[in-house]
């Protein structure tokens, strides 16, 4: 069994780790850290694990025992704890922007931060990396807008047909996080739609320098929060360089993504939707349709919780142990 | 591999059915029928199931293979199907309420409907019937709003304590069922809370039949809608006969479901809802608490489309066909 | 024009009076305080109120002049502020709890508070004290729940028809007030139903107090948060003491509130909802169905904000100077 | 008085044109038909209008007698009564696609439609027709997506510095209407955010045949439809021909809006939302952030069912009668 520790697991993120891994059949969760509700059981703040048998613990990064940690610590702090655990070899997925960038001085000004501890990551898309992530010690689980963004844009980047990309995103709002804020207090969000860092959110230049390692693209990227709970829509407008049908852009996704255990490219005429994936670890991406001026329109669909956060760091978990890749994501989506 | 197939799988009863079932290492889904859609994919309909490879047929009753069927048919429509299948030897969970009542004439009252082929049928409320479902060819599956309401009562009415019961429940919008009716027009119920069948809802008198096995009471029950997909939170008022206090309430509970697989009453203080148990087949109970006055208030949560549905209609599958009783049923509520 | 200044105008409630008083024909504001966002303009925090030139103002409540003022502060600071207000003559509507009861005793006990300076003051519901409120200098505007809960019972409770009631409401989350929480926090809230305060919400005394001024009661009081943002639908169960049909009490109702300009009874057989009243100072009231054990079900909806707060506030304003008492209180409900 | 008939009062505008109408001080509504409800009260329809003591009447066309006629009629329908309505010399505003377009092949083309009655009418606009419509006996109201991109892009346009723009707007499911669909039933759309014709939408057409009255554009429009009642933001990304500041654009707007009674260009970095507009005849528009690539984004909101439908009904009614163009129009969004 495969010993493992969350730190930072107050959070839904960690919440949904500990969903993930409770009927793992590989793994042993050892250590829940919170600081902040040490000594607690879990299922008090995440009620649904009425039957985990753990506490929240406070412990050092230095004291962590374990094969594998999940760092599901805010962006800054995965700096400081992330080289202490691996120095002592551990492997780490670590859930915050901090080892996503291979540009040092693009995540320093786009998080406003000094670097203090670069390190060799790998970016923890397997539809990008696979196979890099295999024989990681340090993975960098990407942002979960940059998730459905990329996989949306892949195939056209790769193929050279676009330079400019419109992603216009929809994300429910637990994408914010746990902690209350006015912009995720009910009535402020409920049945409204809110627009917000329309032109400066720190997932763009994650986006940008992931597709540009296919070619080079200029990427424009606005998000807004929808009254949803779980999910990130994500439209794609772009113009492609050449007439290409919908056919044809049909047939490249669907090539491009043929041995993805976790991306499904829909039949012709289906349009992706949020409670198709909701609380599972797949990306359906469909639509592909044109207009008369040329515009190309893609459309992604994920779970922000799970194939954008604790979903795909247990995939790739899998892919860095050796298990089977789906193991313990087989879930489908909660529809309706 | 044992052999099942589902009458009526278009409906969200039968999407979820399949769902449960897709993972299930014992089980086999040879059929899954439905008129309207016959020939269709069952993914163009449950868009969550993209791996399914199965579609829509339109078998007659008559024709059906099957160790196990699922009828998901509506009231009515059952009582013509289910005793083919019955005679044939086939084992049968059937998910409408035409098999649910000991008393025929109680069910030709509140349903208006006279009953054409009534069968010896076992209430399948594990709960309360475990053994007899073991044995079981014909299984009733219980009512969505009786399965909260009966598991937050039984043990105050096995215990005598009370006798007068107020059921105020509140149901997501997927208890109306996939068929789309001014009730259920998102401008009609977002935002809002609706009041319906105030005093005569069928469910009703399902509640007080099986309650009054344990000890003679009168049910009072008013559903309300929510906008809410998933769920049902039920709010029990009542007096007990004698000064009680939380704290014998809670012990009273513990007690009586500690053996129960998908039965957690909660730590005292807390109170269920419904994104504990989203997508789960667990029933979360609790509150406890009393007045002034001497009302005790228990509240229960459920996942209306699986505990109060298809998740204890695989769990009686389960029951029925030897397999251990949580089997494909382990999935922890999506919470958030 | 009568000269107004609110106390306590950034949160919702003083939102709404902003917004209810910004045309009413015979108010001039002169003042809202907030002691947060003093010098900001009120757009920035009601971004409804565009036109309003108006900023928020950090005042002594010493230093307030004005004909009326409005003090929508929390309970325990309004009556460090009212007295002060109504010693120089000033009329006022306090929209807090502490000068609802007539029993300081119950007060200091269900809010856990000294009362420093208690004062004669007519209960703010024109349903019950019209005339009193004509002639008040202090009017205490009554609480959300007992609005919606009075409304329901009084003409049962003043034909001492019943003894017990059951209150079981349904609240909109904007009735948590405008500061973040996790109980309001979107990812908690929405698609979820929330039981609080069981048995123990401060509203349960307030209704009891006012309901036995006609006879004596006793009242058990269950809220639940609904994701909705406006709007308390009450669903009232009690068991008459005589045998009375629906249609006398739909007539009992009917007469009561015949000359009553914002309560309106609903058809026979209809039952309210709060789209009907979303942003109108309306109460609907419905439903008087009673089942076979004698139990009958009376619903009543209101927008907590208006009717349930700023709404009746204004309406007591109105009867206080002697306006029309529907002055700019005119507006339909946005349904849908 | 005027005397006004509304033909087709059954549905969501309808409702929403009754409503604005019962307080309009120069306003008194003769007759609202409707086929199916004919010799209902219109209350039972429409249940936030309890005090309205009119009845749906099914009368037809040719019977209508009225100064001003709402036609808020199907597609297809409107271009056989509208021609009546007109020969008799009444003015009508037509809430239809019937005669929005010009170029009568453009609408033929994407209504699938043969048009049998062209006539000259005025594109209720004000915002761009105002002068036109004062003297129309025809107006075409706008649909709901154009009057929210029209209104985002008009400035850009009119000032040459565009020629490509993506419109991608969220609108609330009252959009869709009165009728429930699957689109619309609770389960499918909660909780959830759908994109649908993506590159077909009929409303692409009348936002480029107005825009290009300014200046030659390409115009791209995908909608979505996301878990709201009321309301639609348009997100408008472009690349101005010209490096501009928001500064600038903040100016342009401001300046070219000035004089509009129902526009509000924001204060600079604030970003407009739904809830700032539900149920006002607002427009909302802001952002007008640029990105390095040179993507400028500004963002609009409107109430689809009052400024996008009946609300800019009655301006037009007040501008082509002579009333003040603001009359019975003057609430205020209600926020939250």
């Amino acid at each position: 069994m495969l010993q493992v520790s969350i730190i930072g697991a107050s959070g839904y993120t960690g919440g949904e780790l500990l969903r993930l891994l409770q009927h793992h059949p590989q793994v042993e969760v050892m250590a829940a850290t919170s600081r902040q509700h040490a000594g607690l059981e879990i299922r008090k703040v995440h009620p649904n694990l009425q039957d985990l048998e753990l506490s929240f613990q406070n412990i050092a990064p230095e004291e962590i025992d374990a094969d594998l940690v999940f760092t599901a610590t805010p962006h800054g702090a995965s700096m400081d704890i992330v080289p202490l655990l691996v120095e002592q070899g551990m492997k780490v997925v670590d859930l915050s922007g901090d080892y996503r960038f291979n540009d040092i001085a693009t995540y320093e000004k786009w998080y406003d931060l000094k670097h203090k501890h670069p390190l060799d990551a790998v970016y923890g898309l397997p539809e990008m990396y696979r196979d890099a992530i295999k024989s990681a010690q340090l993975v960098a689980n990407p942002g979960c807008f940059p998730t459905g963004a990329i996989l949306a844009a892949l195939p056209l980047v790769n193929e050279e047909l676009v330079d400019t990309l419109i992603f216009d995103s929809k994300t429910g709002i637990s994408g914010a996080g746990i902690k209350p804020t006015p912009a995720t207090h009910y009535p402020n969000c409920g049945d409204n739609v809110v627009a917000y860092n329309v032109t400066t959110h720190r997932h763009m230049p994650e986006i940008q320098e992931k597709l540009n390692e296919y070619s080079q693209v200029k990427v424009g990227f606005t998000p807004h929060l929808v009254p949803v709970i779980r999910g990130i829509l994500t439209t794609l407008h772009t113009y492609p360089h050449e007439v290409v049908t919908p056919e044809e852009i049909q047939m490249l996704y669907q090539k491009f993504y043929q041995d993805e255990p976790f991306v499904r490219v829909l039949d012709s005429g289906e349009i992706p939707s949020l409670s198709s994936v909701r609380g599972s670890n797949y990306c359906h991406i469909g639509s592909f349709q044109t207009d008369d001026n040329g515009r190309l329109v893609v459309v992604s669909a994920i779970d922000n919780m799970v194939k954008g956060a604790a979903g795909v760091a247990v995939q790739n978990m899998n892919l860095m142990c050796g298990f089977p890749e789906t193991m313990s994501l087989e879930f489908m989506g909660l529809h309706p």
